[in-house]
């Protein structure tokens, strides 16, 4: 905790301007030096140069690694990597681990194998583990070869689980003691510790074979007088993971109940690892709904335009072809609009406005799965209660519409129409904003994921083909 | 910790069914005994209904209060006013709380005064300011009477901060201790408590006047020698709060640093409450951003049909005012449309392509004013890059699509019109998709709400004005 200034936020914001001022004398004398022909180089120039970086790198030694990930965040690719160099090469680890994977990927392109695994020793298994998957392969396995067994180990059992299970989050440190000490012979091995796991809340109980028997919170340790036994005090309804439960599910549960941390269990209830709420924070911060709602992936800021485009072609693409289906459909009615131009003017009302009731329907939706509240037994009750609402809307909005529509055009049919195919897009939006992402939780993937797109593909095709539909069959 | 059962979210799933079971078997019975007569009713049946009430109830007793809480979140509204009728009082307190605000304004529209004054009695200061807000005015009043005076006071600081600042969400339950007492004196002290407050990780070094000196963590209270001094030991840089920072920035705070519990501080450095992960965990789930992108509250799952559309009306209404501006836009140019209907079929996929890669740049941006990596400092090279990216798309997809126009229609001019409307609007689409978001945080608020109908309303107006203009000036 050592080096965290007092007032963080502010200070925060401050130091980011003041290296970004340094970085910017930085470029100013590079780009002199550059201009000069290299012989000329003035000594006062490089003097102030190294002085400059001199000054950059002792504000950076006094970032916590934390704050080093944000601003390595927050600046531009060349500006990056200047700060990356100047940061002293035993806190690489800590940092790589903190910044986000597309950041990350730019900084370890810059480092050669040596200094990639020499970061890597200085960090435990699991977050090792987490590191990994953008590791070169040789460079992987040399850093797994330096290894204890044991911990290369702990290594791959963490790799061996998917990024939203359990076992990918979870840490192997942690503190574990006998039920038959007394509170007195706890206390005194826990001074042989020069520090403990970090969010250690509690000791874990177990017995000769790891198997877990009940938990010991500090608060008890502290409160109950020292002759009392472990068994005695602890705590045995201990809730408990396994490592393929959901990362999901494990943050409900540390919300639930307010956990710091708690213990990891094997099939045969033997303590194998621990999950701790930092890391459920981080999870819960990562997991944004809305960049996956777009059909995004994390992406750096600063990476190429090039690299960027890559990220969101899939799903550009997609929509590409749905928005030429839905003109598709336009064009199958072209002779209708032909006859009756004011239909073109008033079709992206249908369609849009669709999109957006849908939208509205899929958001929540997404929420209640996410959060627990939607269940088998009672999704039947919501899609009666969202297709109740969608009436409502479409006749009080579609009415209006229905209304303008008259008066735009004096032709009480067009009206008519309006109103008509409102209602019936409503209802397509309301039906697809709840099947489309429980059915993609039933089937295992993020509900979140392209829900959207799939929505306004649906109501954008529908709503055409219902209002020209309708207008086609009433008003020619 | 205790009645928390082992396999958590199962168990859970298990739980929920089990009581919509009982549920389902209560409103059966229900139902029998409404159809006969009412001097006819069975004894049997009456025996049953008892007995399966006394079940419901049994179960209930079992479960953690958050569970009960996310129950009520999953059932429809009588169902979930049974369950409310069956968990016995002392525990209404703690599952209002838990509940979303939503949900606890359908449950306490069921309880009486005098209900709602004694689950508020059983509540802590921070709790009840947490529950103050939903409460009716003559209650509130008469449960603020039957505080004592200190009490009362934190209520009513706590009542004095927005949503979005830590002093809604601090808590003033803590342990201070001295400097210059021996950690022998800290160990006695504590085993006075009958329990520490939740999520203790840390005690509060203050003087006489309660001005923060440091703090101690529970590990180094442990770690250390029991002879040495807490001044000695305490940790002196502390990462603190002030009542009126904002909830985020703690968020980010905690995040970076694993906290679990920090001091809030006033002006002069006093200590007057304390931070904890749960609340930053809970803050961090409440805060969805794709709910504010569709411009919607938190929505109770299971509220009347009227009260949801209540919910999502005003951006409903809003939605429908820029769908009827994008309309007259169209209707300008009814005579281009009348001469080539081929238009009416193209202009929705140049609105629609705007629409959905302008989505993309605002979750990209709106995820980088949250997690603080976008700064006055780069947001003009973020433009740069986004205008980069959208010509990129522009030349790459528009080239694509009016190649797929000039096959529809065989007209060379046509297809041309589509690339360069499409480049155009993609160009609006980034820009909007940028400033929008940016320009929201500058005025302090919340930069997701109402973006994306922002961008929607711009793109699709836009879209249709480039497309039918450059198709008037160049086709007819």
């Amino acid at each position: 905790m050592s080096n965290v200034s007092r007032k963080t936020q502010e200070n925060f914001q401050e130091t980011l301007q003041q290296i970004e001022r340094l970085l910017q004398r930085h470029r100013l004398i590079e780009g002199m030096v550059h201009k000069q022909s290299m012989a000329k180089h003035d000594l006062v120039e490089q003097l102030v140069h190294k002085q400059n970086l001199a000054e950059l790198s002792l504000r950076l030694d006094r970032l916590h690694p934390a704050d080093i990930a944000k601003v390595l965040e927050a600046l531009p690719r060349a500006d990056r990597l200047t700060v990356w160099e100047l940061v002293r090469a035993e806190r690489d680890g800590e940092i790589l681990l903190e910044v986000s994977d597309a950041v990350r990927e730019s900084l370890l392109e810059g480092m050669d194998s040596g200094e990639i695994i020499a970061a890597a020793g200085t960090l435990d298994a699991d977050d090792l583990a987490d590191l990994a998957p953008d590791l070169p392969e040789h460079v992987l396995s040399e850093v797994m070869g330096a290894l204890e067994p044991a911990e290369r180990a702990q290594v791959q059992s963490a790799l061996s689980y998917r990024d939203d299970e359990v076992g990918s989050v979870m840490d192997f440190d942690m503190v574990t003691i006998r039920a038959d000490v007394s509170l007195a012979a706890v206390l005194r091995y826990l001074r042989r510790f020069a520090a403990l796991p970090e969010n250690t809340d509690k000791l874990f109980v177990v017995d000769r074979e790891r198997t877990l028997l009940g938990v010991l919170s500090l608060e008890k340790l502290l409160l109950n007088p020292p002759r009392r036994q472990v068994g005695e005090v602890m705590a045995r309804d201990v809730v408990s993971f396994s490592p393929d439960n959901r990362v999901d599910d494990a943050v409900n549960a540390f919300d639930r109940y307010d956990l710091v941390s708690a213990p990891v269990l094997d099939a045969n209830r033997r303590v194998i690892a621990r999950l701790t709420v930092d890391d459920m924070l981080d999870a819960v911060r990562e997991d944004s709904e809305s960049l996956s709602l777009a059909g995004l992936k994390d992406e750096d800021l600063f990476s190429s335009i090039w690299k960027s485009a890559q990220n969101r072609w899939p799903w550009l693409a997609v929509n590409i072809c749905t928005a030429f289906l839905a003109s598709r459909v336009i064009g199958a009615f072209e002779a209708t609009i032909a006859h009756l131009v004011a239909l073109a003017t008033l079709m992206p009302i249908v369609s849009g406005i669709g999109g957006n009731t849908g939208t509205q329907t899929i958001t929540l939706i997404i929420r209640g799965l996410a959060l627990g509240h939607i269940t088998p037994g009672n999704s039947a009750r919501l899609i009666v209660k969202e297709l109740g609402i969608a009436l409502l809307n479409g006749v009080v909005w579609g009415g209006v519409l229905g209304l303008i529509a008259f008066a735009l055009y004096g032709q009480w049919a067009l009206g008519a129409v309006m109103m008509a195919a409102m209602v019936l897009n409503l209802q397509v939006a309301a039906l697809v904003g709840i099947l489309v992402p429980i059915t993609m939780q039933k089937l295992g993937r993020d509900p979140a994921y392209g829900s959207s797109v799939l929505l306004t593909a649906m109501t954008d095709s529908m709503g055409f083909f219902i209002f020209l539909g309708l207008a086609t069959v009433f008003l020619t």
